[in-house]
């Protein structure tokens, strides 16, 4: 029988240990109250754990923005057309103006868009990564009358392949972070159904949310889904390959395998709202040492993104009450890690200006 | 009798409703989902209705760093020396490395550093604004067996008049946004009671907290200071000079008049931590349609933040366990602010490009 997990069994160092001790002891040299500067001082020393080095820059930003379609669509489980996932991908493609664009545009991140199965797409169009385009119309549908599964286990270790060559790609060419994004019409259902599977919640209400736009009916209708589904197929909590092939997504798959590379090739990578972050839950499901090399950016408003984040590393920086996807919460959150490492590299310490040392002994707390 | 009043009644028009609403038909024209930027293109509806203009610009960027010392220090409600406000004060002024001073550089914030009555700092140091420093010395002591009041009304008029002049210099100068900002060792312990005053709360257990770090018995002692202080003065919840007068700070006061002059000068203005917030909140008892100029950048650790930000019309949209002060938010919520605005001034409509219609029927949420 053929060892599916194999892929998941990819090599993840812990953080150098030694590295953040000397970086939190330089963070206390600085001339401020020792931790006053929060989440800042935790990025800075986490980042410093991941590279082994005490200063740290993240000017080179890459996003990968994964696209896919999803046969649960069929279930009425999304307000828009499912031919806007393919003319998304053309517009970000053109740097037409999306969200996305004008974003990474602002704040200098390299935006990689990747088809993993959006029906309708042409291959070779310019500035669409169509090399792992393997199911070209999308998963199969998960729920209703005739529902089977997502995908093979087969196709769900191709697309989680995808995602970690990917991040190798981008270790190669010294991006420095890495950011993840999707479009998908109806892909909050198999993300909401991944996060229930692997935290083992059966209350669809906890996970489920409005996405792009529900109306109340709609909304009862997409909670009925992901219940039935999950109770028809029984996926493994423990097995994200298992879960990925019922109820996943081609994107969540993709998504997962940059979270699994990026922490191989020691890459700090940001997560976005509730679709990357199901997949970053199951990234930290098959190999728990990724989560450290995790930053969330924003709390999403769908009520899944809540569920999942207390199981990984990183409280979200960021309250905005987004639900716009495409990885818009990233390059925002980037700039907020460039402020963090600005100030690991750049602040002055006690010694440096002369201070007297009491300030130090005094505010330790 | 002196009309002590008169500076508070400074004029605040409303913000421009039609230009918001104008504002909010572009927004939903956009490439997204209306709404799905949250708080995103809240701040750009709000600096549409602040400027009257469709689109706006925050490029040219000001802070207003305000240094005093407070008498109330000599409690023992600090854990740093009281010198360290006048040192400081002059590494700020020399760039020395200071956190605000990296942050600032990194993005493209001009430093304004106002003594409003620093112990023992020179008058004429550059980089120093030492204008509007009429009590050198900082306040009196409002608390222990020989309280006084802070300051004189006639003082707390003049902090809050140099706070408007410098707004007014801000907008000749052509800043389009200004941030708040203040040092002074002690200073949580008057904006915990200018707060609890405002908002008629007796428990200093909700306002009070440990500031730039205090020991356990420190921490029950400053409560114990801040209570007794508002049983003794019982300042007029309704009349901020009373409130400044009684138990507030030069620091508290000068920004006050920056919320003030701003809203009259129509510029959106961006609060930092729980001084900061107090200094809003005395603002918007003074002139409540101040409050919508305000941005809250983040969540603050000290307790009285929280309490003040719930009767302001911003909520914060960083969480990052800060509480360094010196307006160090500041300038983290400022890059926030110039991506609402990117996106607002860059992103395509459906018009644009030229997709359905039904997109935006469908999604009107």
């Amino acid at each position: 029988m053929k060892d599916f997990a194999a892929t998941l069994r990819i090599r993840i160092d812990p953080l150098d240990r030694e590295c953040m001790e000397e970086a939190a002891a330089h963070q206390d040299r600085l001339l401020k109250p020792p931790g006053s500067l929060g989440q800042l001082e935790a990025i800075a020393l986490r980042i410093a754990g991941i590279t082994g080095q005490l200063h740290n820059r993240t000017d080179r930003k890459v996003l990968f923005l994964f696209g896919s379609d999803h046969g649960v669509y069929d279930e009425g489980v999304s307000a828009s057309p499912q031919h806007f996932t393919r003319t998304l991908m053309e517009f970000y493609a053109k740097n037409a103006g999306c969200g996305i664009n004008v974003l990474c545009d602002r704040v200098g991140v390299n935006l990689r868009v990747i088809d993993m199965g959006v029906k309708g797409l042409s291959p070779g169009i310019p500035g669409i990564d169509s090399r792992f385009r393997s199911m070209p119309e999308g998963t199969g549908n998960f729920a209703g009358e005739n529902a089977a599964c997502a995908m093979s286990k087969d196709e769900a270790v191709k697309a989680i392949e995808a995602g970690i060559t990917l991040a190798g790609e981008a270790k190669r060419e010294g991006f420095q972070i890495v950011g993840t994004g999707e479009v998908g019409m109806g892909n909050t259902t198999p993300a909401a159904a991944c996060i229930m599977a692997a935290l083992e919640v059966d209350d669809p209400g906890l996970a489920v949310g409005r996405g792009g736009g529900l109306t109340d009916d709609a909304f009862e209708k997409k909670k009925r889904v992901v219940a039935e589904a999950l109770k028809k197929h029984r996926p493994d909590p423990s097995d994200p390959i298992d879960i990925l092939s019922k109820v996943g997504g081609l994107d969540i798959a993709g998504m997962m395998g940059v979270f699994l590379g990026a922490a191989h090739h020691r890459l700090p990578v940001v997560i976005d709202g509730v679709i990357s972050i199901a997949a970053a839950l199951l990234a930290a499901v098959a190999a728990p040492l990724s989560k450290e090399f995790m930053i969330s950016s924003h709390l999403s408003q769908e009520p899944g993104y809540a569920l999942a984040v207390g199981s990984l590393a990183s409280a979200p920086l960021l309250n905005l009450d987004m639900r716009l996807g495409e990885g818009s919460g990233c390059p925002i959150a980037m700039q907020i890690v460039d402020d963090a490492l600005a100030l690991m590299n750049s602040m002055n310490t006690f010694d440096g200006v002369s201070l007297e040392s009491e300030y130090r002994k005094k505010l330790k707390v």
